[in-house]
Protein backbone atom coordinates (compact mmCIF):
# COMPACT_ATOMS: atom_id res chain seq x y z
CA UNK A 1 0.00 0.00 0.00
CA UNK A 2 1.59 3.45 -1.31
CA UNK A 3 1.05 5.71 1.14
CA UNK A 4 1.20 9.58 -0.43
CA UNK A 5 1.20 13.08 1.14
CA UNK A 6 -2.05 14.92 -0.08
CA UNK A 7 -1.00 17.18 -2.99
CA UNK A 8 -2.44 20.03 -1.78
CA UNK A 9 -0.81 20.04 2.01
CA UNK A 10 0.50 24.12 2.59
CA UNK A 11 0.17 24.11 5.99
CA UNK A 12 2.46 23.50 8.67
CA UNK A 13 0.37 20.79 11.19
CA UNK A 14 0.79 17.39 9.26
CA UNK A 15 -2.07 16.49 7.43
CA UNK A 16 -3.09 12.48 7.30
CA UNK A 17 -1.33 10.36 4.90
CA UNK A 18 -3.62 8.80 2.28
CA UNK A 19 -3.72 6.38 -0.17
CA UNK A 20 -4.75 7.18 -3.53
CA UNK A 21 -6.93 3.33 -3.99
CA UNK A 22 -8.69 3.22 -7.88
CA UNK A 23 -11.44 1.04 -8.69
CA UNK A 24 -13.73 1.07 -11.64
CA UNK A 25 -16.84 3.46 -11.70
CA UNK A 26 -18.78 1.50 -14.48
CA UNK A 27 -19.17 -1.85 -15.07
CA UNK A 28 -21.48 -3.20 -18.63
CA UNK A 29 -24.32 -5.39 -18.19
CA UNK A 30 -26.35 -7.35 -20.30
CA UNK A 31 -29.75 -6.24 -20.50
CA UNK A 32 -33.00 -7.37 -22.29
CA UNK A 33 -35.19 -4.53 -23.74
CA UNK A 34 -38.84 -4.62 -24.22
CA UNK A 35 -38.84 -6.48 -27.37
CA UNK A 36 -36.49 -9.06 -26.11
CA UNK A 37 -33.47 -8.16 -27.98
CA UNK A 38 -30.30 -7.81 -25.52
CA UNK A 39 -28.03 -4.89 -25.13
CA UNK A 40 -24.94 -3.80 -23.35
CA UNK A 41 -25.64 -1.31 -20.95
CA UNK A 42 -23.22 1.15 -18.58
CA UNK A 43 -24.35 0.90 -14.73
CA UNK A 44 -22.66 2.84 -12.04
CA UNK A 45 -20.07 0.58 -10.03
CA UNK A 46 -20.68 0.33 -6.29
CA UNK A 47 -19.06 -1.19 -3.31
CA UNK A 48 -19.22 -1.69 0.04
CA UNK A 49 -16.56 -0.02 2.41
CA UNK A 50 -15.93 -0.96 5.91
CA UNK A 51 -14.42 1.65 7.91
CA UNK A 52 -12.08 1.22 11.11
CA UNK A 53 -10.99 3.54 13.24
CA UNK A 54 -7.88 2.22 14.75
CA UNK A 55 -9.17 -1.19 14.37
CA UNK A 56 -12.31 -1.09 15.64
CA UNK A 57 -15.31 -1.17 13.50
CA UNK A 58 -16.90 1.87 12.82
CA UNK A 59 -19.64 1.50 9.60
CA UNK A 60 -19.71 0.38 6.24
CA UNK A 61 -20.39 2.75 3.26
CA UNK A 62 -21.67 1.46 0.02
CA UNK A 63 -19.69 3.74 -2.77
CA UNK A 64 -18.85 4.31 -6.26
CA UNK A 65 -15.35 4.60 -4.83
CA UNK A 66 -14.03 7.67 -7.21
CA UNK A 67 -12.24 9.12 -4.31
CA UNK A 68 -12.73 6.47 -0.67
CA UNK A 69 -10.32 8.17 1.21
CA UNK A 70 -11.61 11.76 0.96
CA UNK A 71 -14.84 10.26 1.64
CA UNK A 72 -13.76 8.68 4.44
CA UNK A 73 -12.05 11.61 6.24
CA UNK A 74 -15.23 13.67 5.19
CA UNK A 75 -18.02 10.84 6.81
CA UNK A 76 -15.46 11.83 9.91
CA UNK A 77 -15.98 15.30 9.53
CA UNK A 78 -19.35 15.37 9.24
CA UNK A 79 -20.27 13.05 11.96
CA UNK A 80 -18.38 15.36 13.92
CA UNK A 81 -16.43 12.07 15.41
CA UNK A 82 -12.92 14.48 14.42
CA UNK A 83 -12.63 17.78 15.41
CA UNK A 84 -9.60 18.12 13.06
CA UNK A 85 -8.02 17.02 10.18
CA UNK A 86 -4.82 17.08 12.02
CA UNK A 87 -6.17 14.06 14.39
CA UNK A 88 -5.77 11.97 11.63
CA UNK A 89 -2.87 10.16 10.63
CA UNK A 90 -3.35 7.96 7.89
CA UNK A 91 -6.19 6.68 6.00
CA UNK A 92 -5.56 3.26 4.28
CA UNK A 93 -8.17 2.27 1.70
CA UNK A 94 -7.65 -1.00 0.23
CA UNK A 95 -10.57 -2.02 -2.39
CA UNK A 96 -9.03 -6.02 -2.39
CA UNK A 97 -10.60 -6.52 1.44
CA UNK A 98 -13.34 -3.33 0.81
CA UNK A 99 -11.34 -1.98 3.83
CA UNK A 100 -10.95 1.85 4.97
CA UNK A 101 -8.13 1.59 8.23
CA UNK A 102 -8.49 5.13 9.71
CA UNK A 103 -5.37 5.75 12.30
CA UNK A 104 -5.48 8.37 15.03
CA UNK A 105 -3.02 9.65 16.43
CA UNK A 106 -4.69 9.90 19.88
CA UNK A 107 -7.59 8.27 19.60
CA UNK A 108 -11.17 9.38 19.72
CA UNK A 109 -13.08 10.34 22.89
CA UNK A 110 -16.18 8.42 23.68
CA UNK A 111 -16.80 7.29 20.44
CA UNK A 112 -18.53 4.15 21.65
CA UNK A 113 -21.39 6.77 23.17
CA UNK A 114 -21.26 9.62 20.28
CA UNK A 115 -22.13 6.47 17.69
CA UNK A 116 -25.06 4.80 19.89
CA UNK A 117 -28.29 7.46 18.57
CA UNK A 118 -29.39 7.07 14.89
CA UNK A 119 -30.93 9.21 12.83
CA UNK A 120 -32.38 7.90 9.80
CA UNK A 121 -32.27 10.72 7.65
CA UNK A 122 -34.41 11.06 4.11
CA UNK A 123 -34.19 9.49 0.64
CA UNK A 124 -30.58 9.86 -0.47
CA UNK A 125 -29.85 10.81 2.87
CA UNK A 126 -27.01 9.69 4.89
CA UNK A 127 -29.21 7.07 6.34
CA UNK A 128 -27.09 7.03 9.60
CA UNK A 129 -26.45 10.23 10.56
CA UNK A 130 -25.21 9.72 14.75
CA UNK A 131 -27.17 11.84 17.07
CA UNK A 132 -26.12 15.56 18.31
CA UNK A 133 -25.53 17.16 14.35
CA UNK A 134 -28.61 18.71 15.42
CA UNK A 135 -27.67 20.10 18.56
CA UNK A 136 -24.96 21.50 17.07
CA UNK A 137 -26.93 23.76 14.28
CA UNK A 138 -27.79 26.69 16.53
CA UNK A 139 -24.39 26.91 16.98
CA UNK A 140 -23.29 27.59 12.95
CA UNK A 141 -22.56 31.40 11.88
CA UNK A 142 -22.38 31.54 8.15
CA UNK A 143 -21.15 34.92 7.06
CA UNK A 144 -23.56 37.25 6.86
CA UNK A 145 -22.33 39.02 3.60
CA UNK A 146 -22.12 36.40 1.60
CA UNK A 147 -23.19 36.83 -1.88
CA UNK A 148 -23.80 34.71 -5.11
CA UNK A 149 -23.90 36.68 -8.16
CA UNK A 150 -27.00 35.53 -10.61
CA UNK A 151 -24.66 35.36 -13.11
CA UNK A 152 -22.42 32.61 -11.44
CA UNK A 153 -24.95 30.44 -10.73
CA UNK A 154 -25.72 30.25 -14.23
CA UNK A 155 -22.12 30.18 -15.50
CA UNK A 156 -22.07 26.56 -12.33
CA UNK A 157 -25.29 25.34 -13.94
CA UNK A 158 -23.77 25.54 -17.60
CA UNK A 159 -20.50 23.78 -16.15
CA UNK A 160 -22.19 21.08 -14.07
CA UNK A 161 -24.21 20.49 -17.64
CA UNK A 162 -21.14 20.30 -18.99
CA UNK A 163 -19.28 18.42 -17.11
CA UNK A 164 -17.73 14.87 -18.37
CA UNK A 165 -19.41 12.04 -15.95
CA UNK A 166 -20.33 8.67 -14.75
CA UNK A 167 -23.69 9.94 -15.00
CA UNK A 168 -23.69 10.72 -18.51
CA UNK A 169 -22.38 7.25 -19.49
CA UNK A 170 -24.12 4.93 -16.58
CA UNK A 171 -27.21 7.23 -14.54
CA UNK A 172 -27.59 6.43 -11.32
CA UNK A 173 -25.35 8.40 -9.63
CA UNK A 174 -25.98 11.97 -8.42
CA UNK A 175 -23.46 14.52 -8.51
CA UNK A 176 -22.16 17.30 -6.34
CA UNK A 177 -19.96 20.02 -6.70
CA UNK A 178 -18.10 23.35 -4.91
CA UNK A 179 -17.36 26.35 -6.55
CA UNK A 180 -15.82 29.68 -6.11
CA UNK A 181 -17.58 31.91 -7.80
CA UNK A 182 -18.04 30.36 -11.37
CA UNK A 183 -15.29 27.93 -10.90
CA UNK A 184 -15.88 24.40 -10.15
CA UNK A 185 -13.15 23.60 -7.57
CA UNK A 186 -14.33 20.11 -7.20
CA UNK A 187 -16.79 17.11 -8.42
CA UNK A 188 -17.93 14.43 -7.03
CA UNK A 189 -20.30 11.58 -7.94
CA UNK A 190 -21.60 9.09 -5.99
CA UNK A 191 -24.26 6.38 -6.23
CA UNK A 192 -25.39 8.34 -2.80
CA UNK A 193 -25.35 12.03 -3.02
CA UNK A 194 -24.50 11.85 1.33
CA UNK A 195 -20.57 10.13 0.25
CA UNK A 196 -20.61 12.61 -2.65
CA UNK A 197 -20.80 15.57 -0.13
CA UNK A 198 -18.70 13.97 2.54
CA UNK A 199 -16.49 13.33 -0.50
CA UNK A 200 -16.30 17.02 -0.65
CA UNK A 201 -15.93 18.13 2.75
CA UNK A 202 -12.84 15.43 3.54
CA UNK A 203 -11.50 17.49 0.25
CA UNK A 204 -12.29 20.95 1.55
CA UNK A 205 -10.66 19.72 4.61
CA UNK A 206 -7.68 18.99 3.22
CA UNK A 207 -7.35 22.57 1.66
CA UNK A 208 -8.46 23.92 4.27
CA UNK A 209 -7.46 22.59 7.73
CA UNK A 210 -8.74 25.06 10.11
CA UNK A 211 -12.37 25.64 8.15
CA UNK A 212 -12.71 29.16 7.72
CA UNK A 213 -12.61 29.19 3.65
CA UNK A 214 -16.45 28.46 3.20
CA UNK A 215 -17.66 31.64 2.50
CA UNK A 216 -17.07 32.69 -0.40
CA UNK A 217 -18.16 28.93 -2.24
CA UNK A 218 -21.50 27.60 -3.14
CA UNK A 219 -22.16 24.23 -2.94
CA UNK A 220 -24.18 22.31 -6.25
CA UNK A 221 -25.72 19.12 -6.07
CA UNK A 222 -27.92 17.32 -8.25
CA UNK A 223 -30.47 16.29 -5.69
CA UNK A 224 -32.62 17.36 -3.58
CA UNK A 225 -31.95 19.89 -0.29
CA UNK A 226 -32.84 17.46 2.28
CA UNK A 227 -31.84 19.05 5.55
CA UNK A 228 -29.09 16.60 6.17
CA UNK A 229 -27.44 18.10 2.44
CA UNK A 230 -28.07 22.03 4.26
CA UNK A 231 -26.77 20.83 7.43
CA UNK A 232 -23.55 19.51 6.48
CA UNK A 233 -23.12 22.44 3.83
CA UNK A 234 -23.51 24.65 6.85
CA UNK A 235 -21.33 22.90 8.58
CA UNK A 236 -18.46 23.35 6.11
CA UNK A 237 -19.65 27.21 6.73
CA UNK A 238 -20.68 27.35 2.76
CA UNK A 239 -24.00 29.71 2.57
CA UNK A 240 -25.14 28.79 -0.55
CA UNK A 241 -26.62 25.69 -1.81
CA UNK A 242 -28.03 24.65 -5.27
CA UNK A 243 -30.29 22.38 -6.51
CA UNK A 244 -31.46 20.78 -9.86
CA UNK A 245 -33.97 19.43 -7.93
CA UNK A 246 -36.20 20.71 -5.14
CA UNK A 247 -36.46 20.92 -1.18
CA UNK A 248 -38.47 19.41 1.65
CA UNK A 249 -39.72 20.83 4.44
CA UNK A 250 -37.13 20.16 7.27
CA UNK A 251 -34.08 20.99 4.40
CA UNK A 252 -36.04 24.58 3.99
CA UNK A 253 -36.38 25.09 7.82
CA UNK A 254 -32.62 24.18 8.93
CA UNK A 255 -31.46 26.70 5.85
CA UNK A 256 -33.59 29.05 7.01
CA UNK A 257 -32.28 28.53 10.72
CA UNK A 258 -28.79 28.89 9.84
CA UNK A 259 -29.24 31.83 7.45
CA UNK A 260 -28.31 29.50 4.55
CA UNK A 261 -29.40 30.59 0.89
CA UNK A 262 -31.20 27.58 -0.79
CA UNK A 263 -32.06 27.70 -4.33
CA UNK A 264 -33.77 24.71 -5.94
CA UNK A 265 -35.12 23.67 -9.62
CA UNK A 266 -32.04 25.58 -11.11
CA UNK A 267 -32.04 24.59 -14.82
CA UNK A 268 -30.66 26.86 -17.34
CA UNK A 269 -31.70 30.10 -17.10
CA UNK A 270 -34.66 29.52 -14.42
CA UNK A 271 -34.76 28.74 -10.27
CA UNK A 272 -36.24 29.11 -7.57
CA UNK A 273 -34.54 31.14 -4.25
CA UNK A 274 -36.32 28.76 -1.24
CA UNK A 275 -34.63 31.01 1.57
CA UNK A 276 -32.48 34.13 2.37
CA UNK A 277 -32.98 35.48 -1.59
CA UNK A 278 -31.08 38.65 0.10
CA UNK A 279 -27.78 36.48 -0.67
CA UNK A 280 -28.28 36.33 -4.07
CA UNK A 281 -27.21 39.60 -6.30
CA UNK A 282 -29.72 40.15 -9.16
CA UNK A 283 -26.49 41.06 -11.50
CA UNK A 284 -28.08 39.77 -14.78
CA UNK A 285 -31.60 39.75 -15.69
CA UNK A 286 -32.74 36.93 -17.28
CA UNK A 287 -34.47 36.65 -20.52
CA UNK A 288 -38.60 36.44 -20.27
CA UNK A 289 -40.18 34.35 -22.62
CA UNK A 290 -41.76 35.51 -25.34
CA UNK A 291 -45.04 34.13 -23.86
CA UNK A 292 -45.61 33.92 -20.23
CA UNK A 293 -45.14 30.31 -19.33
CA UNK A 294 -47.13 28.69 -16.35
CA UNK A 295 -44.60 27.60 -13.93
CA UNK A 296 -46.05 24.36 -12.14
CA UNK A 297 -44.20 23.16 -8.58
CA UNK A 298 -45.15 19.54 -10.10
CA UNK A 299 -41.74 19.69 -11.72
CA UNK B 1 -55.41 8.65 21.19
CA UNK B 2 -58.19 6.56 19.18
CA UNK B 3 -56.84 2.72 18.61
CA UNK B 4 -58.92 1.09 15.91
CA UNK B 5 -58.55 -2.51 14.82
CA UNK B 6 -57.05 -2.87 11.47
CA UNK B 7 -59.50 -2.68 8.70
CA UNK B 8 -58.61 -6.35 7.10
CA UNK B 9 -58.17 -8.33 9.96
CA UNK B 10 -59.11 -11.52 8.79
CA UNK B 11 -57.17 -13.87 11.17
CA UNK B 12 -57.90 -15.46 14.36
CA UNK B 13 -54.76 -14.15 15.86
CA UNK B 14 -54.65 -10.29 16.98
CA UNK B 15 -52.90 -8.46 14.73
CA UNK B 16 -51.54 -5.32 16.38
CA UNK B 17 -54.02 -1.95 16.96
CA UNK B 18 -53.22 1.18 15.65
CA UNK B 19 -53.62 4.62 15.89
CA UNK B 20 -54.67 6.08 12.22
CA UNK B 21 -52.72 9.59 13.09
CA UNK B 22 -53.23 12.09 9.88
CA UNK B 23 -50.80 15.19 9.44
CA UNK B 24 -50.96 17.34 6.24
CA UNK B 25 -48.82 16.13 3.74
CA UNK B 26 -47.82 19.24 2.06
CA UNK B 27 -47.35 22.92 3.19
CA UNK B 28 -46.66 26.57 1.12
CA UNK B 29 -43.88 28.21 1.10
CA UNK B 30 -43.21 32.08 -0.46
CA UNK B 31 -40.14 31.53 -3.04
CA UNK B 32 -38.62 34.29 -5.35
CA UNK B 33 -38.17 33.20 -8.99
CA UNK B 34 -35.11 34.15 -11.53
CA UNK B 35 -36.87 37.18 -11.76
CA UNK B 36 -36.98 37.97 -8.26
CA UNK B 37 -40.59 37.49 -8.44
CA UNK B 38 -42.30 35.99 -5.55
CA UNK B 39 -44.67 33.01 -5.81
CA UNK B 40 -46.19 29.97 -3.75
CA UNK B 41 -44.90 26.72 -3.87
CA UNK B 42 -46.31 23.56 -2.40
CA UNK B 43 -43.40 21.36 -0.93
CA UNK B 44 -43.56 18.04 0.87
CA UNK B 45 -43.95 18.06 4.18
CA UNK B 46 -41.57 16.25 6.37
CA UNK B 47 -41.24 15.54 10.39
CA UNK B 48 -39.54 13.55 12.44
CA UNK B 49 -41.03 10.56 14.01
CA UNK B 50 -39.04 9.13 16.76
CA UNK B 51 -40.11 5.12 17.38
CA UNK B 52 -40.24 3.73 21.15
CA UNK B 53 -39.98 -0.08 21.27
CA UNK B 54 -41.45 -0.88 24.89
CA UNK B 55 -40.54 2.71 26.12
CA UNK B 56 -36.80 2.15 24.82
CA UNK B 57 -36.11 5.20 22.14
CA UNK B 58 -35.05 2.95 18.69
CA UNK B 59 -33.97 5.52 16.21
CA UNK B 60 -35.74 8.47 14.79
CA UNK B 61 -37.34 8.25 11.10
CA UNK B 62 -37.90 11.65 9.13
CA UNK B 63 -41.19 11.23 6.86
CA UNK B 64 -43.66 12.74 4.99
CA UNK B 65 -46.56 11.23 7.36
CA UNK B 66 -48.78 9.34 5.13
CA UNK B 67 -49.08 6.20 6.93
CA UNK B 68 -46.53 6.31 10.20
CA UNK B 69 -48.18 3.03 11.83
CA UNK B 70 -47.67 1.11 8.83
CA UNK B 71 -44.31 2.53 8.54
CA UNK B 72 -43.22 1.81 11.79
CA UNK B 73 -44.81 -1.65 12.01
CA UNK B 74 -42.75 -2.27 7.88
CA UNK B 75 -39.71 -0.96 9.55
CA UNK B 76 -39.76 -3.24 12.34
CA UNK B 77 -40.29 -5.99 10.12
CA UNK B 78 -37.85 -4.79 7.48
CA UNK B 79 -34.95 -4.81 10.22
CA UNK B 80 -36.09 -7.85 11.23
CA UNK B 81 -36.19 -6.74 14.56
CA UNK B 82 -39.66 -8.37 15.01
CA UNK B 83 -40.17 -11.65 13.47
CA UNK B 84 -44.66 -11.87 13.40
CA UNK B 85 -47.10 -9.21 12.79
CA UNK B 86 -48.51 -10.94 16.08
CA UNK B 87 -45.27 -10.00 18.26
CA UNK B 88 -46.76 -6.36 18.36
CA UNK B 89 -49.81 -5.49 20.31
CA UNK B 90 -50.41 -1.52 19.62
CA UNK B 91 -48.74 1.07 17.72
CA UNK B 92 -49.05 4.67 18.73
CA UNK B 93 -48.52 7.52 16.70
CA UNK B 94 -48.83 11.11 18.24
CA UNK B 95 -47.58 13.81 16.06
CA UNK B 96 -47.97 16.38 18.73
CA UNK B 97 -44.73 14.68 20.59
CA UNK B 98 -43.46 13.23 16.75
CA UNK B 99 -43.74 10.01 18.88
CA UNK B 100 -44.26 6.18 17.67
CA UNK B 101 -44.68 3.99 21.22
CA UNK B 102 -44.56 0.18 19.91
CA UNK B 103 -46.19 -2.51 22.42
CA UNK B 104 -44.62 -6.09 22.29
CA UNK B 105 -46.14 -8.24 23.82
CA UNK B 106 -43.77 -10.39 25.22
CA UNK B 107 -40.41 -7.81 24.39
CA UNK B 108 -37.96 -8.25 21.45
CA UNK B 109 -34.57 -10.28 22.51
CA UNK B 110 -31.61 -9.52 22.22
CA UNK B 111 -32.77 -5.84 21.20
CA UNK B 112 -29.26 -4.10 21.96
CA UNK B 113 -26.53 -6.18 19.84
CA UNK B 114 -29.04 -6.83 17.32
CA UNK B 115 -29.25 -2.78 16.37
CA UNK B 116 -25.54 -2.42 17.05
CA UNK B 117 -24.19 -2.69 13.69
CA UNK B 118 -24.71 -0.03 11.03
CA UNK B 119 -24.82 -0.15 7.27
CA UNK B 120 -24.83 3.24 5.28
CA UNK B 121 -26.70 2.10 2.39
CA UNK B 122 -26.88 4.20 -0.91
CA UNK B 123 -28.52 7.41 -1.59
CA UNK B 124 -32.55 7.13 -1.14
CA UNK B 125 -31.52 4.09 0.51
CA UNK B 126 -32.46 3.27 4.19
CA UNK B 127 -29.45 4.80 5.54
CA UNK B 128 -29.16 2.79 8.57
CA UNK B 129 -30.08 -0.87 8.06
CA UNK B 130 -29.07 -3.18 10.89
CA UNK B 131 -26.09 -5.39 10.59
CA UNK B 132 -27.12 -9.21 9.19
CA UNK B 133 -29.25 -8.33 6.89
CA UNK B 134 -27.38 -9.36 3.94
CA UNK B 135 -26.65 -12.52 5.91
CA UNK B 136 -30.34 -13.42 5.74
CA UNK B 137 -30.84 -12.72 1.12
CA UNK B 138 -29.45 -16.69 0.69
CA UNK B 139 -32.32 -17.95 3.16
CA UNK B 140 -34.69 -16.27 0.51
CA UNK B 141 -36.56 -18.92 -1.76
CA UNK B 142 -38.61 -17.01 -4.40
CA UNK B 143 -41.36 -18.68 -6.17
CA UNK B 144 -39.15 -19.86 -9.41
CA UNK B 145 -42.68 -20.14 -11.01
CA UNK B 146 -44.25 -16.58 -10.36
CA UNK B 147 -44.13 -14.78 -14.00
CA UNK B 148 -45.15 -10.74 -14.85
CA UNK B 149 -47.08 -10.16 -18.12
CA UNK B 150 -45.43 -7.42 -20.06
CA UNK B 151 -49.30 -6.35 -20.85
CA UNK B 152 -49.52 -5.80 -16.82
CA UNK B 153 -46.17 -4.40 -16.31
CA UNK B 154 -47.23 -1.27 -19.22
CA UNK B 155 -50.79 -1.17 -17.14
CA UNK B 156 -48.55 -0.17 -14.04
CA UNK B 157 -46.66 2.31 -15.35
CA UNK B 158 -49.95 3.89 -16.84
CA UNK B 159 -51.36 3.86 -13.26
CA UNK B 160 -48.69 5.04 -11.79
CA UNK B 161 -48.80 7.45 -14.49
CA UNK B 162 -52.49 8.47 -13.44
CA UNK B 163 -52.37 8.26 -9.71
CA UNK B 164 -52.72 11.54 -7.79
CA UNK B 165 -50.00 12.04 -5.38
CA UNK B 166 -47.78 14.58 -3.54
CA UNK B 167 -45.39 14.57 -6.03
CA UNK B 168 -47.57 15.94 -9.07
CA UNK B 169 -48.06 18.68 -6.54
CA UNK B 170 -45.06 19.31 -4.33
CA UNK B 171 -42.03 17.07 -6.36
CA UNK B 172 -39.35 15.79 -4.04
CA UNK B 173 -40.77 12.85 -3.32
CA UNK B 174 -40.32 9.05 -3.74
CA UNK B 175 -43.98 6.83 -4.60
CA UNK B 176 -43.72 3.16 -4.53
CA UNK B 177 -46.50 0.80 -4.79
CA UNK B 178 -47.46 -3.06 -4.78
CA UNK B 179 -49.56 -4.45 -7.72
CA UNK B 180 -51.23 -7.73 -8.37
CA UNK B 181 -51.71 -7.94 -11.80
CA UNK B 182 -52.48 -4.52 -13.32
CA UNK B 183 -54.22 -3.90 -9.95
CA UNK B 184 -52.45 -1.17 -7.93
CA UNK B 185 -53.17 -2.35 -4.47
CA UNK B 186 -51.71 0.05 -2.62
CA UNK B 187 -49.94 3.33 -3.11
CA UNK B 188 -47.63 5.33 -1.24
CA UNK B 189 -45.08 8.07 -1.10
CA UNK B 190 -42.60 9.50 1.06
CA UNK B 191 -39.47 12.03 1.12
CA UNK B 192 -36.94 9.07 1.33
CA UNK B 193 -38.27 5.89 -0.78
CA UNK B 194 -36.67 3.54 2.12
CA UNK B 195 -40.15 4.88 4.14
CA UNK B 196 -42.51 4.47 1.22
CA UNK B 197 -41.52 0.40 1.14
CA UNK B 198 -41.13 0.21 4.28
CA UNK B 199 -44.28 1.33 4.73
CA UNK B 200 -45.79 -1.26 2.16
CA UNK B 201 -44.48 -3.77 3.71
CA UNK B 202 -45.92 -3.13 7.24
CA UNK B 203 -49.38 -2.62 4.91
CA UNK B 204 -48.67 -6.10 3.43
CA UNK B 205 -47.83 -7.91 6.86
CA UNK B 206 -51.19 -6.96 8.22
CA UNK B 207 -53.08 -8.08 5.05
CA UNK B 208 -50.99 -11.22 4.96
CA UNK B 209 -49.20 -11.98 8.15
CA UNK B 210 -47.70 -15.11 7.29
CA UNK B 211 -45.98 -13.20 4.32
CA UNK B 212 -46.93 -16.47 1.71
CA UNK B 213 -48.58 -13.98 -0.72
CA UNK B 214 -46.06 -12.35 -2.39
CA UNK B 215 -45.46 -14.72 -5.26
CA UNK B 216 -48.35 -13.20 -7.27
CA UNK B 217 -46.96 -9.92 -6.84
CA UNK B 218 -44.89 -7.01 -8.18
CA UNK B 219 -43.16 -4.24 -6.37
CA UNK B 220 -43.21 -0.53 -8.25
CA UNK B 221 -40.59 2.44 -7.64
CA UNK B 222 -40.00 5.42 -8.88
CA UNK B 223 -36.57 5.37 -7.33
CA UNK B 224 -33.44 3.26 -8.09
CA UNK B 225 -33.39 -0.36 -7.95
CA UNK B 226 -30.52 -0.16 -4.85
CA UNK B 227 -29.53 -3.25 -3.25
CA UNK B 228 -31.49 -2.35 -0.22
CA UNK B 229 -34.99 -1.76 -2.54
CA UNK B 230 -34.19 -5.49 -3.81
CA UNK B 231 -33.60 -7.17 -0.68
CA UNK B 232 -36.72 -5.61 0.85
CA UNK B 233 -39.08 -6.91 -2.02
CA UNK B 234 -37.15 -10.56 -1.53
CA UNK B 235 -37.81 -10.37 2.26
CA UNK B 236 -41.83 -9.26 1.14
CA UNK B 237 -41.36 -12.81 -1.49
CA UNK B 238 -42.14 -10.24 -3.92
CA UNK B 239 -39.96 -11.61 -7.07
CA UNK B 240 -40.68 -8.62 -9.36
CA UNK B 241 -39.27 -4.98 -9.22
CA UNK B 242 -39.97 -2.10 -11.32
CA UNK B 243 -38.95 0.96 -11.64
CA UNK B 244 -38.51 4.21 -13.21
CA UNK B 245 -35.21 4.73 -13.17
CA UNK B 246 -31.86 2.57 -13.02
CA UNK B 247 -30.24 0.09 -11.22
CA UNK B 248 -26.70 0.09 -9.17
CA UNK B 249 -24.22 -2.97 -9.33
CA UNK B 250 -24.70 -3.95 -5.55
CA UNK B 251 -28.70 -4.12 -6.41
CA UNK B 252 -27.87 -5.91 -9.82
CA UNK B 253 -26.33 -8.28 -7.85
CA UNK B 254 -28.25 -9.02 -4.98
CA UNK B 255 -31.19 -9.42 -7.84
CA UNK B 256 -28.90 -12.27 -9.25
CA UNK B 257 -28.36 -13.76 -6.58
CA UNK B 258 -32.44 -14.10 -5.21
CA UNK B 259 -33.59 -14.51 -8.47
CA UNK B 260 -35.67 -11.39 -8.82
CA UNK B 261 -36.77 -10.10 -11.99
CA UNK B 262 -34.97 -5.96 -11.67
CA UNK B 263 -36.97 -4.37 -14.55
CA UNK B 264 -35.48 -0.31 -14.94
CA UNK B 265 -36.32 2.52 -17.16
CA UNK B 266 -39.86 1.60 -17.49
CA UNK B 267 -42.06 4.64 -18.68
CA UNK B 268 -44.79 4.20 -21.52
CA UNK B 269 -43.81 0.87 -23.42
CA UNK B 270 -40.10 0.94 -22.77
CA UNK B 271 -38.16 -0.83 -19.97
CA UNK B 272 -34.85 -2.64 -19.48
CA UNK B 273 -34.88 -5.61 -17.96
CA UNK B 274 -31.95 -5.89 -15.82
CA UNK B 275 -31.91 -9.28 -14.42
CA UNK B 276 -34.11 -13.00 -14.91
CA UNK B 277 -35.87 -12.27 -17.92
CA UNK B 278 -37.56 -15.66 -17.66
CA UNK B 279 -39.91 -14.00 -15.25
CA UNK B 280 -40.80 -11.94 -18.30
CA UNK B 281 -43.91 -12.85 -19.95
CA UNK B 282 -43.56 -11.19 -23.67
CA UNK B 283 -47.94 -11.84 -24.25
CA UNK B 284 -47.59 -8.15 -26.24
CA UNK B 285 -45.22 -6.88 -29.11
CA UNK B 286 -44.96 -3.31 -28.25
CA UNK B 287 -44.73 -1.17 -31.28
CA UNK B 288 -41.26 -0.17 -32.80
CA UNK B 289 -40.76 3.07 -33.72
CA UNK B 290 -40.57 4.35 -37.08
CA UNK B 291 -36.87 5.58 -37.19
CA UNK B 292 -34.50 3.09 -34.99
CA UNK B 293 -33.84 5.89 -32.15
CA UNK B 294 -30.72 5.27 -30.35
CA UNK B 295 -31.24 3.93 -26.91
CA UNK B 296 -28.64 5.74 -25.11
CA UNK B 297 -27.38 4.47 -21.78
CA UNK B 298 -27.64 8.27 -19.98
CA UNK B 299 -31.18 8.73 -19.73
Amino acid sequence: MLLTEPRHAAFHAPLPRLTEAKAALTREVLVVNEFGDQRLLSIPAERDLTVYVDKRELVTLMTLGQHPEWLVLGYLRNQRLVRSVHDIESITVDWEVGAASVKTRAGIDSIEERTARRVVTTGCGQGSVFGGLMDEIDQIRLAPEARLRQSDLYAMVKAIREQESTYKTAGSVHGCALFRGSEMLVFVEDVGRHNAVDTIAGWMWLQDPEGMDGADKAFYTTGRLTSEMVIKSAQMGVPVVISRSGTTQMGLEVAQRVGLCAIGRATHQRFLCFTHPNRLWRDVEPQRPPAPLAQTSSM
